[in-house]
């Protein structure tokens, strides 16, 4: 097989195959945490609570019509209500299931939800710049530390990518989604790798509407130095790695 | 390295490795055709055109917030506007790039867009049930054929599911995305097959919160018979499979 043919393979359905392996869950070993844990010592920062008014005067449609990939963005900071929108429109908890798993605002397969949301925060008001996490559970944002050179880091970061340099650092916020694979391996074991990328698809397009809905706009990003974001966020790169990258920012007039 | 670490090697940004291969594109090779050519001959069935009005009352904030993957639906049918509306916001081209590719309610790698979208109707208003294609530059639907025991072919396709049998087929259409790979390794070679994953992921995002906004529900199915829904649509299965379904329905009250 070539490799494209063997890459191909990971496109399709292997539930024939799934059907024969003992799974870890099967096999009794315990279910991963369901989210990052945190130490209680960090600083939080709460987010203002999210609720129909800001938003209820945009259609759906207006925002699927309107919908673009937006590279050049105005030098407005997003406000802390719009930032906490957005991560509730891609990661928020909207109800657990009877397992004691989170029902999101996105659909995941089994709910094993296995992102964790980090922002590397340009401007946005009242928020020093720097690198943060979202709790999901809490509805919060974790600080972690500030970052010097946060725009020159995020030129490399991206590649400095030749068709249109160094938008990401224009942006309002960075989102970088991880992803801590064994929460789905666990219970789907050679299945889980197509299931987070789709699942990784259903979070950013929910971050191109929401965005669309503020007057901002969004830009997904694929291409990306994958060692030098996960050692800037700590990651291990194995157990834990960034899987996509989202910039938004306020569209300009 | 296992499977596991293997599949896992998927997830992350090749980036460095891609960029040292010389691709179809950058070889010279021709360009695969941006959409499935079809007979000038098939039968051709106008959609209605979509426009803001149907849809303007619900809030992009609703849509959203209510977002449930629904696998119990009403008897009502689809009417057929609302079905034009759904495939308008999965996969609607509303603009074309300079080079001549076409932009969409979606977003996409590179513009490339390689999947089509076939429909399984059981109940839209005004349509037979059968087997359809949707054709994106005209914004019309594809008659294919007629498929006896059309039910039973849908629960073998997504192998009567246990924890929710037989789901499916109750819906009043099943969407089901082909990928035609090579739209973009032609391009994008081994970093392709992660892109397209996400891709969809996105398409079916827009599934989920248009089927909101018009009193219905959707639910995303990953798992499924591959072989035999690429028979059944008559896909070879290499060139062209399915990749993800979706199934629709009217809300029960």
């Amino acid at each position: 097989m070539t490799r494209y043919e063997q890459q191909r393979q990971l496109l399709k359905s292997n539930f024939h195959e799934f059907k024969a392996i003992k799974t870890d869950k099967i096999k009794g070993l315990e279910q991963p945490p369901i989210v990052k844990p945190f130490d209680a010592g960090s600083r939080i920062i709460d987010l203002p609570k999210v609720s129909r008014d800001p938003v209820s005067q945009n259609s759906i449609y207006d925002c699927i019509a309107q919908r673009r990939s937006t590279r050049f963005y105005s030098a407005d900071a997003l406000s802390l209500e719009e930032l906490s929108y957005l991560l509730w429109a891609t990661q928020g908890i909207t109800g657990m299931s009877k397992n004691g798993l989170t029902l999101r605002t996105v659909p995941c397969s089994g709910a094993t939800h296995t992102f964790e949301t980090y922002l590397l925060i340009m401007r946005v008001e009242g928020i020093p710049q720097g690198i943060y996490r979202y709790l999901p559970v809490e509805h919060k944002l974790l600080f972690m530390f500030k970052l010097d050179q946060l725009e020159q880091k995020i030129d490399a970061i991206t590649l400095d990518q030749p068709f249109v340099p160094n938008f990401a650092k224009k942006a309002s916020v960075l989102f970088a989604w991880s992803t801590t694979p064994y929460r789905s391996e666990w219970k789907y074991d050679i299945s889980a790798h197509k299931k987070i990328l789709i699942d990784v698809g259903h979070v950013c397009q929910n971050l191109y509407l929401a965005s669309e809905s503020i007057g901002a706009g969004a830009c997904a990003i694929g291409i990306y130095d994958q060692k030098l974001i996960d050692e800037v966020l700590g990651l291990d790169g194995d157990e834990e790695f960034v899987i996509y990258l989202g910039a938004v920012g306020k569209k300009r007039e």
